[in-house]
């Protein structure tokens, strides 16, 4: 199993406190050692970072613990292999463009017979479950529309391909299009929105503490997603289990 | 005009020395401070770091010049903006999957009227005439191979392509999907290849020396393509205009 954590934010906002954490169980406090990655949208763009060196130990890992970028959408991932090797291809999170968007793809589990599944006009460059997933999942958006569809009917096909591929096994997912961060749960994934009044929160992973009232305005909105709860002084919620879950300007909708 | 950096070799190379100077003409000894990014070859999968910022002044591009990530094919890129703003979706190299693999394009030069063009399969992200060439020429490419053709068979397609595109004006370009290194050249690009007796090189922009027998092995092979010559003390040639220059293992095929 790996683990997800996911951001959508109502204002750029950095993630290093959160990352800090996932980092850790890179080979650190966690066993996922077989590498890690993090895509940042910044406009219609998003930046990726790749490592099939645990993040526990990793330099690029170290870099972004201390450089403050900022984005209203992140999805991180750090990888234990159980199909395909320890290898930059196999690395998650996966981009392809669709309808001139760059899309990310993060996923937990294991989707039994996936690789039979035709693709269309995606084909996984490295040899994981997940990334034959997307690939379908990617074809079968292009099939349905020709263009970028409108955030409500996007938001409804999504919902009905993650059903399919969750009938193949475990298909925890964290997905964007750089518009909306959406995550879709069959075991476990804890969400938590920050809003004011902000308060202090203590990393479960290491002893790191912040006080979000200092670095946030009174309008701030920000979701934050993962596998497991991050901090220990904060109430995380289980997402639902076996729908989409769209978060949007930092609200779950 | 932005500058171009490429490099091939039979061996996983590290690329810091003439990263270096690359790095330092984006906004330091050259006016190119409108982004860079920069993409390493591993296996299937690529690497890629992009950031709007000039990258002289760039925290990622001192992380890079500082860390030895190894590939035997890397392509980089420092950009003036002429089309499209400064933002991360039109920072070069570009990049796309066709038929499992990871293509990389990165481009100096303006190509007029390229916009006009219609596209298929692949579609732009950012706004750059770039980008629109490198998804026309993604496009053809699908409309002509239902996968992946070999490697000499690809090399008469892509310099077709890049004939056509060289009507619209300046196209100097590197291109790469992780088996050859492709540049095609309207105006300047220059090369050299390395390989024993390994002797001394001091870089153009900084003070920065290295005795390359002292990094190698008798049988290594390291070509570098770039805009401008990035040494003082070693013999640049340049590469013949208007047709593909294939660089396969350290060679100019």
């Amino acid at each position: 199993m790996c683990e997800l954590l996911g951001m959508n934010a109502n204002v750029p906002t950095d993630i290093r406190f959160s990352f800090a954490a996932l980092a850790r169980r890179g080979g650190g406090t966690g066993p996922h050692r077989d590498g890690w990655g993090i895509a940042f949208y910044e406009g219609r763009g998003a930046r990726t970072f790749h490592d099939p060196q645990p993040s526990a130990h990793s330099e690029i890992a170290r870099l972004l613990r201390d450089y403050p970028l900022k984005s209203e959408i992140v999805i991180a991932h750090v990888r234990r292999a159980n199909r395909g090797k320890v290898a930059l291809e196999n690395t998650h999170p996966f981009t392809r463009e669709i309808w001139g968007r760059a899309f990310t793809f993060a996923h937990n589990g294991q989707l039994k017979g996936v690789k039979k599944w035709p693709l269309g006009l995606y084909q996984p460059i490295g040899a994981t479950d997940s990334e034959h997933a997307f690939c379908w999942l990617a074809g079968q958006l292009r099939e349905r529309f020709a263009s970028l569809p409108a955030p409500a009917v996007l938001d409804r096909a999504l919902e009905a391909l993650c059903l399919e591929l969750a009938r193949l096994g475990v298909f925890n997912v964290l997905l964007s299009e750089g518009r909306s961060l959406y995550a879709f749960c069959t075991k476990t994934l804890f969400y938590i929105v920050r809003k004011a009044p902000f308060g202090v929160a203590t990393l479960v992973d290491e002893d790191l503490r912040i006080d979000f009232s200092q670095v946030t305005t009174p309008d701030d909105r920000v979701a934050v997603i993962a596998s497991n709860p991050l901090t220990r002084d904060e109430v995380w919620s289980q997402l639902p289990l076996g729908r989409l879950s769209v978060f949007r300007g930092g609200v779950l909708v």
